[in-house]
This record gives structure tokens, C-alpha cells and sequence, in this order.
């Protein structure tokens, strides 16, 4: 044990890594403010505005649409385990890690699983979909991965979902990537069950899962035969806290107080923005950055018209070491960005533009970083000749 | 949906309900310095400390210590679902909520339930436990809380994890309330899973629960037949991340950065004080209100010798509104105490003194608020007596 502790003093990174993102001011200054209880009247009246808020996010009048005190992780098994029984069948689309994680999680909760699997960094096929639920009537839950964080492919989750639909199947979705991000439309779409995560295109601090859950996917959690398998994440009884009138709300658990400053803080930002000015911003940063990547020779991992804005996987170019190159950004630029993972581990960098990390000068400030540390390592590029092709591209915007 | 939305100001409250209690301004400061990666090599850093100031705190050296991404219930929660497998037998001690919330969550693993119980406001009776263990050789492991929050009954966890020894018996013990407020010596009383909460005696926002496994229990956990129910709770897989060495360790999921930022700056400031220190301003604060509240005229709940320092459960008197005092102490007083639960509901108020709650200032202010918020619904008694017996009981400390 050291003889001396001192206060942490973090070191101010720009973060472009798959999250958390960068953090605005005004957040963290929300986390800081004093703490009440969870059963506070006015705490009360702040989970209410949050609710509204994600409904707001997410484009949806779900009743059932509340932040799940935890990582975005906990938001995933909190649907698993509420909507899966033991002994149902669930279809789980697998095109990356997190798809991955759906079965394992379906599997610990008692489901069987019918995979639909796609190459990492591409989408799920949709048709493969059909044939595979035409094949197996007895799925009852389609789940999958709309943003897949370890490739930055984007699922087409409408045409996922109206599929799903067809074959009487409720739909359970990670959205933790895109939510903020690019378009979720959960009640225009029909997803049943969604969840997501503070820390990407809400730029809040990680910790917190919001979820949202429709009418039919409550009835079915509502009549389940067996009980959840957690406690903790029992929608049954976490209702009784989020969603009791008033006073009247049931003790839980200990709601974690400021942390949900913050992510009303974020959700607040979000609304003063405009959710479609959101998704056209994370759109421009995204094309302004691929003009640069590319102006410097660099390749994306995922086709084009599957490429998730908020979420650049690159490949890594051969002959250059990848690790070192994360390293020298983190320690000459401050700039994270993030590594390959799983499968994909020494093959891609992943470079995140969520939230209020996908802006102008950190767009600027990644293709001047990168370019350079590659340019150290023997790459042949003109970095000023990337930059101006950044700023050609986001010009074409503002004009 | 409000057309308007503001950026939430919460009163400033004194918290001193059964958590959370009082955050310092340098704890909230902390967490709202700027966010960086979870992978990053300087958050590394700051876990690495985190786990040895919580060795200080669980007076252990038990390697696996950590703080779990979730509130408390997610701590007990983690420690059944790995420490108990299907079919396993697990004496739950009940004398409270939690001791129930146990028994639900053993039987949700799958577990075999055999009940000690006590009277709520009773600690467990270590013969109890005795007697019902040489009844039921099959039991493998020993539940309890040690601080029983619903009540505020201490039971004598260095006695009960004795007798569980004698039988073979593992212990899986709640400190949620007396970490940092009264001893907890893991290693001296031999206890084998033992989780807590950063938002009592720790006095950090709610939202992580530290914990600490002994060897004999991470073995066992090593060696489960079954794989954990719960994915994010595996603890097989969190030690890959929390125990990894540097830069090796493996992603699981995103912890919190910015709460932990908080933790670490509460652990360095209870380190700072000194463990033993902590105990003894708990149990000084603790008398000092006793006298107070008994110059009231009011009664405690719980035996002296079974007491809790930083839980006082205070019987409501005959003919008295509790609600309207607790509604009264809020909004004149801006003090929050907490209500009766489960069972308790309506006949007791919890008064914390837990963690920076537990000062002088508060002492006074509580028994001025209380016993003037008593009198107007006509209860007979002298503030000025109550405080000034509050006074002689402090001042017998620093003579």
C-alpha cells in the first residue's frame, strides 16, 4: 500500500474512442451538484423529466422509458432476462461482439438460440432473417444489434423489425451506439425493447442504461410464468419505483442520484439542439472526417451505405503498429481513439464521433494527429493536403 | 410533454435518512473532473488505488476488492448469484429487509433457503444460527446482514462467521450500512463475501458497491459447475478486467468513470481520518443524539447493546403524523430522515448518521428540527433541555 494517496487528477484527453465521449462542461458541473435522496419530492419531479426526455430521444410514448442504474451492459441483460423464459427461442443476429453478448446472455437466462450471422463490419442480412424465422416458428424474440460497437456497421432495424413483426416475434435492440446518434425511431419502427448507454451520443458520464419498452413487450413481462432471474434488474419491480405515482413510489434501490443529474443535463442538451439536428450534425462530422482519412489513404472497414456516423472503424494499414500508434495519440495528442475488438483486435482503430465529441475541431484535430503519427512510422500522406479535404467537405455544408 | 425543460437545482439538503448521506463538496468536485477512457492508462492507475484504499476500508487483504458498477443491491446481488449455485442450501439470517431481500435473491440462483430469524430491531441470535446449522449439515453457506438498514440492529457478524467456520459454512455478509461507520474486519472475522454501498458511511453518490472476496470464495466461484445466471454479475469475467495486470486487462463493460472518480476521492478522505477515527466520531455523533432524543422524550427502537451508531430507528410516538413531521422536517428544516420500511412502515424513523452526516452541526440541528417540529403537533418537551443534553453528552468526549 503507498504511504501517500492524493486526489485523482485526470489528464484532459479528447476521447474519439467507441465511449464514453467527451463529456461537456455543463454536465460535469450537473453531476456536482448537492445530493437528495431518492425519495426527495423534487428528486421525483427530475425522474419525470427524464422519462420525457428519452421518450423524446427515442421517439416513443412507451410508458416504460427510464434509465436502468447501470452500464449500458445491465441495460442488455435487463431486457434478456425480462423478455426471455426459460425454454423460448430467441433469434440473435450476430455480426459483432455485442451480438455476441446477446447469445451468451440469452443462453444464461434459460433461452435457446437460432443465430443469423453476418461477416463483422457488415449488417445483418434482412433476408437471412426471414428465411431463418420462416424456418423456426417457434422463435418468440428477434434480438440484434442496430449499432454494433466493435465494427461501426449500422443493422437496418426497421426492416429487422417489420420482419419480426410478420412472424409474431417482439423485437429486443441495442441501440447504445446509435441512440442520439442516428435515427432510432422506436415506436415508427416497432422495436419492443431498447436499450442504450450515457456514455456515446449522449456524451453523458458512463454508468447509466436508458431503456424503453412497449406495450406488448410490458403485457408479456407483466405475465411471465417464472419470475426474473435477477432481482436487481426485475422490471416487475423496478416499475414500482420509476413508474409509481408520486409519493407513492415503491424502495427499490438507491437510485444513483448524481449521475441522473447528469444525464438530465445531457438529455436537456439534446433537446435544445433538436434530435434531427443531433443526427445531421454526427452525419457531417462523419463525412468531413472520412474526406480526411481518406485524403490520407486510409481505408474504412464497413461498406459505405452501412457505415454508422458516429463510429469509424479503419483499417489498419499494413506494416504499421497499431498499439504504438494509439499510444503516441494518447500521449503527444491527448486523442484516444479505440482498438480493434475480439475478432477484430491489431486489424482496425475505431474512431468514435458521439455526441459532443463529434465536432469541428476534433474532426480537424484527429486527421492532423493520426496523419502525423502515421507520417513518424513511414507513411506517405500529406497531412495539410487531408485537412484541406476536411474542410471542402464540411464547407459544403454550411454553404 | 413540458414545452419548456431547465437545468435541474436541487435544494440543499441534510441528509440524514438511511443514505444517501451528505456528499463533501471535494467528493462532488472530484466527479466532476473530466472523463476519461476506461482503458486509459492513467484510469488504470486510479483502479489500482481505488481496490487498495478499499483493502484499508474492509481491513483485508483480499486481492479481489473492487468497487461493483451498480448500487448496493447489484453488490448483494453479484455476491449470490457467484457464491450460490442451483441446488446449493444457504442459511439467510432475517431480521429486516435486506435479510429478506436475501432469501429472494437465493432462491432466484436456484438456491435451497433454511431461515434464522430474529424479531425485526433484534440482532440475529448467534445460537440461532448454531443450532440451525447442526440441524442442516448440507448448508454451504451463511447469509447476514451485519448492519440491518430497515432497522437499525447490529448483529455480531465476527461471532456468526465463527460458527459458520465450525461448520464449513462460507459467509456472504451485507455492510452496506456499517462500512466506514463501525468495524467491518473482514480478515480478523473470517468473512468471505462481503459488499457495501459508497453512498452511507462512505458518504459518495449512490451508485457503486464495493466488494471483497476471500480466496476460499474466489476458489469456489473458480470452480462453479454452472456458468453465473448473470453476465454483467460473472464475477469470473469482471476479475478480467479488474484484476487484469496493466494494460492487459480486458474490457467487460464501461465502468463509471466519473462515480469512481467520486469513490476514490471518499476513500482518500475516510483514509485520510483514519478508519478507527471514522468508527469513533460515529459513535460519539450516535450518543450525542441519544441523549438528545431522549431529552425529548423519545424512545429507541433497537436494544442499546444491539444499536447501530449510524442508524437510529426512533419509535414514532402515539397520536403523532410521522409523515406530516418527515413532510415538516423537509420543507422547514431542508432535513431529511427516513420512514419506516416493510414492516416498519409507519411506526419507526430512521435517522443516519452516516459517513459527513455524522457531525456535530447535524446532531444539533436534527434534534432542534425534530423536537420543534414534535411540539407543534403538541408532544410536550424542551428543545432547550434536548440540545443542551446533547451538549453535556459531545463535551464529555473532547474533556
Amino acid at each position: 500500500m503507498s504511504s501517500t494517496y492524493q486526489s485523482f487528477t485526470p489528464p484532459r484527453r479528447v476521447l474519439m474512442g467507441p465511449g464514453p465521449s467527451d463529456v461537456p462542461e455543463r454536465i460535469l458541473q450537473a453531476m456536482a451538484r448537492p445530493t437528495i435522496g431518492h425519495l426527495d419530492p423534487a428528486f421525483i419531479g427530475l425522474m419525470d423529466e427524464i422519462k420525457e426526455l428519452l421518450r423524446y430521444a427515442f421517439r416513443t410514448e412507451n410508458r416504460l422509458t427510464m434509465p436502468v442504474s447501470g452500464p449500458g451492459t445491465v441495460g442488455m441483460e435487463t431486457c434478456v432476462v425480462n423478455l426471455v423464459e426459460p425454454g423460448d427461442t430467441v433469434l440473435v443476429g450476430i455480426n459483432g461482439v455485442f451480438g455476441g453478448r446477446l447469445r451468451e446472455m440469452v443462453l444464461r437466462a434459460g433461452g435457446k438460440v437460432v443465430e443469423v450471422r453476418a461477416p463483422w463490419g457488415r449488417a445483418l442480412d434482412v433476408e437471412d432473417v426471414r428465411r431463418t424465422l420462416d424456418e423456426h416458428p417457434d422463435v418468440k424474440v428477434v434480438a440484434f444489434v442496430h449499432a454494433e460497437t466493435s465494427t461501426g456497421a449500422r443493422t437496418d432495424a426497421e426492416a429487422i423489425a417489420r420482419v419480426a413483426r410478420e412472424h409474431g416475434c417482439l423485437t429486443l435492440v441495442d441501440a447504445v451506439t446509435s441512440l442520439g446518434g442516428s435515427p432510432v425511431l422506436t415506436d415508427a419502427w416497432g422495436l419492443d425493447m431498447v436499450y442504450s448507454g450515457s456514455q456515446k451520443c449522449l456524451s453523458c458520464t458512463p454508468g447509466l442504461s436508458p431503456i424503453t419498452v412497449s406495450e406488448r413487450a410490458v403485457e408479456r413481462i407483466r405475465h411471465r410464468i417464472r419470475p426474473v432471474q435477477s432481482w436487481f434488474m426485475d422490471l416487475n419491480l423496478v416499475m414500482a419505483y420509476w413508474e409509481g405515482e408520486g409519493m407513492q413510489r415503491a424502495y427499490h434501490h438507491t437510485a444513483p442520484i448524481n449521475p441522473l443529474y447528469g444525464l438530465h443535463e445531457a438529455l436537456l442538451m439534446l433537446y435544445e439542439e433538436g434530435l434531427e439536428q443531433a443526427w445531421e450534425r454526427h452525419k457531417r462530422m462523419h463525412l468531413g472526417l472520412t474526406a480526411g482519412l481518406e485524403a490520407l489513404g486510409l481505408s474504412f472497414f464497413v461498406p459505405e451505405e452501412e457505415r454508422l456516423w458516429q463510429l469509424n472503424a479503419i483499417v489498419v494499414p499494413e506494416g504499421v503498429d497499431e498499439k504504438k500508434v494509439r499510444m503516441q495519440l494518447l500521449e503527444e495528442y491527448q486523442l484516444e481513439i479505440g482498438a480493434g475488438l475480439g475478432d477484430m483486435a491489431g486489424t482496425i482503430w475505431r474512431i468514435g464521433l458521439m455526441g459532443y465529441s463529434a465536432r469541428v475541431e476534433n474532426v480537424y484535430h484527429c486527421v492532423e494527429a493520426l496523419g502525423k503519427t502515421l507520417q513518424a512510422q513511414g507513411w506517405k500522406a500529406s497531412v495539410q493536403e487531408a485537412l484541406e479535404a476536411v474542410e471542402v467537405e464540411l464547407a459544403s455544408f454550411t454553404s
